[in-house]
């Protein structure tokens, strides 16, 4: 049977897959991408990964083309430009590195665009032809699919909605920039708000016993869920930002839905709820009432299912 | 010789003209909105200056179809919906009004995208592709061109630009939100953030002599070029919010050009250098030094070119 090969390059893991035309992944492999080492070290790890998976899903399923979707990658020039959350450097060749690998033609798109077709392809974006994807982990990237395609813009860079701005005052962002919208609605958003909330709060919080290092988006999200007053405070405040700039992304595209993915969206309706609230309470009036958010219902390895709709596009 | 018929309805003026498919206009009129009066009254005022004006052109130069452009009009009922600067209730049948009087075909849009249609047609918009025109009037509109396309969006209500937040705690809106970006950058922006401004600062300034009702976008543009340092301030204010918003914009849409058009813009370069200035430095890496900013160069009465292309876009 004919397959893709999906690569999906995070700031924190990096997914491979091999899926079918019908989005069936019959097998991965997640590694860590270790983005503070030099691009050479990914690499090697990612051949190597490829290699095994490979060998595991059987001569039967060779792939046809690769799929990549990663932060900041560039469609037009197959790079990766500036990623704030890779220390990779200005331009990192990748597709052209994986192309001369393995020699099949390689497609490449910045990750949240990528899951943006992977929802279009597979996902909640079946049959829907204006959406927005926003990627709550590390970074926020987004994906925006207007009258049923990937909107590009002029420069093939459109969708950075991580990078609009909160507040001209506000925290200093991997970009450069300052209050950028992903330093307040991300996993590592959060973990910042957790860290200013201590800094304010009197009340106990099991958070105040983990380091900014270790504390996860789980540990928030677990400590959200059991009631403590910190955690929810954290959760109320990111749904506040990120549901008010929602409503100033839905004053550009007037999309049917947003579908919120990534490792913040795992929360649930703690987080799903207050976005919703306040997204709805800063819509100018003629969106009110119109415009759904869901939580991107993909399986965790789903991250794969863009860069393999990607591809598909391109062979099929 | 084959003609449309172009309305373009705005808070304070109404410009009507009949134009042929070169976008030369054959002749024109304008009158008063008078937005605080029933639409009974904005009808009956603009059926007998349309008669005036096909008589004024000749029965050589009929019109065979209609184009309007107003505010908050929706393309797809023919209704304007809620516009926060016309006191014309929830739901106004305009197309439905003027097709059964002229019994003409009569396409209706909002007024900033018919004025992006316009650019795109007949004005700097020619050959681009991916743009953004920004309609600094009594309010601010907003059209958005996507791949050489009107961007409709879900409901056909995409880019309503003006209502994007700049501050929650912010000025209020007509439209019921509090801080959208049409109370800072309009022409009633302008004139809010001077009386702001003389409110705070201590500078003798000619625009302390003049009340809110009567002070005029022209005169805080004349103070500042005269030097007036309250204008010059109320300006640069301006500009420092437009531009930080309109790189909220590239980072959704990462569009090859805005173009700015409506009364603020006549001020030239006192608005469009700060601008630029704001824009460029609240740009996301991947977007910086590859985005201009125009003023749109259409004569005044170049506002109907915009419901022009429009109807002959469906004519033609």
């Amino acid at each position: 049977m004919n397959t893709v090969l999906a690569i999906d390059i995070g700031g924190t893991f990096t997914k491979i897959g091999v899926v079918d035309k019908k989005g069936e992944i019959l097998g991965s492999k997640v590694f860590g991408t270790r983005s503070k080492k030099p691009f050479a070290n990914f690499l090697k790890e990612l051949v190597l990964n490829i290699n095994e998976l490979i060998a595991l899903v059987g001569t039967d399923n060779k792939p046809i083309a690769i799929g990549i979707g990663a932060p900041n990658a560039n469609s037009l020039t197959g790079n990766i430009e500036n990623p704030p959350n890779l220390n990779w450097g200005k331009e990192t060749p990748i597709a052209a590195e994986i192309s001369k690998t393995y020699n099949l033609p390689v497609y490449i798109a910045n990750d949240a665009n990528a899951s943006a077709l992977g929802e279009l392809e597979f996902g909640l974006g079946q049959g829907m032809r204006n959406f927005v994807v926003l990627t709550l982990g590390t970074g926020l990237g987004s994906g925006i699919i207007v009258n049923g395609e990937l909107l590009l813009g002029e420069h093939a860079q459109a969708g950075e909605i991580g990078h609009v701005n909160v507040d001209p005052h506000g925290r200093y962002c991997n970009c450069g920039l300052q209050g950028c919208l992903e330093t307040y609605a991300s996993v590592t958003g959060i973990k910042r708000t957790v860290f200013e909330l201590i800094s304010e709060m009197r009340e106990d919080s099991p958070l105040r016993s983990i380091s900014f290092e270790d504390l996860t988006g789980e540990d928030i999200a677990k400590a959200a869920i059991e009631g403590d007053a910190l955690a929810l405070r954290a959760f109320d405040l990111t749904a506040e930002i990120l549901g008010r700039k929602m409503a100033d992304t839905v004053a550009h595209l007037d999309p049917e839905a947003f579908i919120l993915a990534g490792g913040l969206s795992k929360a649930g309706d703690i987080l799903l709820k207050p976005v919703k609230d306040n997204m709805e309470k800063n819509l100018f009036v003629a969106y009110k009432g119109k415009v759904k958010v869901y939580l991107s219902n993909a399986p965790r390895n789903a991250a794969i299912l863009g860069p393999a709709a990607l591809a598909w596009k391109h062979v099929s």
